[in-house]
């Protein structure tokens, strides 16, 4: 998908909300423990349920690897089950050196269709760079995350008096234009998010962090949509998935949904 | 598998070598192709040629996963296969939030049980943590890289004065003792290894980069070789498993391997 369509999905919808599916096993409904495929299942409702209000989905791949070639195959229907007019991220995290980062591209734009993929940039261009040779495909790198241990290197301070992380977002920026890459920049840092900004005016940030983790959609909203090009994709995952542990939980995730998308609106409204 | 128990293995087989198991099914000999688990064929020969001369395998995760369901079961064969007393480490560069680590970690000690996981420490203390639960399992941390994008962020100095990748080092040294840490550090970078050496005088190092990456195994070993506990693993990939594309692969896998052995042997003799 190429920017201009994800702005034009967003502008349609009225929405930048991104529905993260860290599908746990243990934690869904026990009565769809018993179907065929659990994961499936639990993803084909939540996905119906907020078709409506979401503009892109990312599964979180530990969640599907950690259920062994079982989990791939959810993770292979999941991708098949969504209408191809959503912008679909694969949470992996990846990034080796060259000929592995290549398999890796393969895997998830070739084989899985994914849109794009989040990649950890300590090994460098060589390990960023094979995952940008595809056309219309992103690369997700991730500058600030929105845990904790986030401050043990991201925000080390370089000799140049940069945090490592603004180094991150500077130097990748000569890798590939914001038609290709996008930067992770969690909502549990709302100054960094703004000096984000600053640095990377015209880039999409995904926005991890809204809800469980403790970050505002608000706040977020305010300090990196962009008047452009809308420039962000705010994702939720526990929020939506786990709000209900019975039956109506699909009703549940729409209501979060819905709620999550109208704020949204309000905010591109205005 | 324990220290201690490594570090006898080592001694009984006077060898340091780590096979790399990045086995790509577009460069195995053609007679296997037709067979019915080409990447398993191919690995089991592999195993049975340097078996004697190695104390660890580490298949490079993301040439099984590009094959998608295929390639995990290739894995899980090739992990049945090979005998329980040898190291087995997952090259995966995981590294995620607090949960997501964890159902990686269930993934590569349990339900495929790895004696260790290459982890990228990008993240922080809370995305390596996870890993460090489970008794005799080993994380290796990513500290230098032996790719040429190793000097975009980890050979970068911070205020401290450090270089990122000796931070990494010297921060994670409380996250765990040696008993369950290693470090990747390449051989392509003799300085710094011998840096590290010193302010990791105890760690198992990974070296990677031998070979085909033009690092030598006698600098390396002459810088990191440790008179306690040995201390390092060389790894070799290419250069084992690539070296004829005939029907006499194995043969010559096992002549590489034998001389990597020979000059191990030399080295812990002497």
């Amino acid at each position: 998908m190429t920017q201009q369509e994800l702005v034009a999905l967003i502008k349609k919808k009225k929405s930048y909300l991104c529905v993260g599916l860290d599908t746990d096993v243990c934690k869904i409904p026990s009565h769809l423990k018993t179907s065929k495929d659990p994961v499936f299942e639990f993803n084909k409702q939540i996905i119906d349920a907020t078709i409506e209000y979401a503009v892109a989905y990312k599964p979180n791949i530990a969640f599907y690897e950690a259920l062994g070639s079982r989990g791939w195959e959810s993770l292979y229907k999941t991708m098949d089950y969504l209408p191809k007019n959503v912008f679909t991220i694969a949470d992996a995290k990846r990034g080796d050196i060259g000929n592995t980062s290549e398999m890796y591209a393969k895997t998830f734009f070739e084989h899985m269709n994914f849109d794009a993929i989040t990649v950890a940039p300590y090994m460098g261009a060589d390990s960023v760079l094979p995952f940008l040779k595809f056309p219309n495909k992103w690369v997700i790198l991730l500058a600030l995350t929105s845990n904790q241990g986030s401050c043990d290197f991201q925000q080390l301070i370089l000799q140049n008096g940069r945090p490592l992380y603004q180094e991150v977002i500077l130097k990748s920026q000569a890798w590939a234009s914001e038609n290709q890459m996008m930067y992770v920049v969690g909502a549990t840092h709302i100054e960094h998010l703004k000096e984000t900004r600053k640095i990377a005016p015209h880039h999409f940030l995904l926005v991890p962090g809204v809800g469980a983790q403790g970050g505002s959609l608000e706040e977020v909203s305010n300090v990196a949509l962009n008047a452009a090009n809308i420039g962000i994709l705010v994702n939720v995952s526990r929020q939506i998935l786990y709000t209900s542990p019975s039956q109506d939980f699909f009703i549940q995730a729409k209501k979060q949904a819905k709620a999550l998308q109208e704020t949204m609106a309000s905010f591109l409204d205005s």
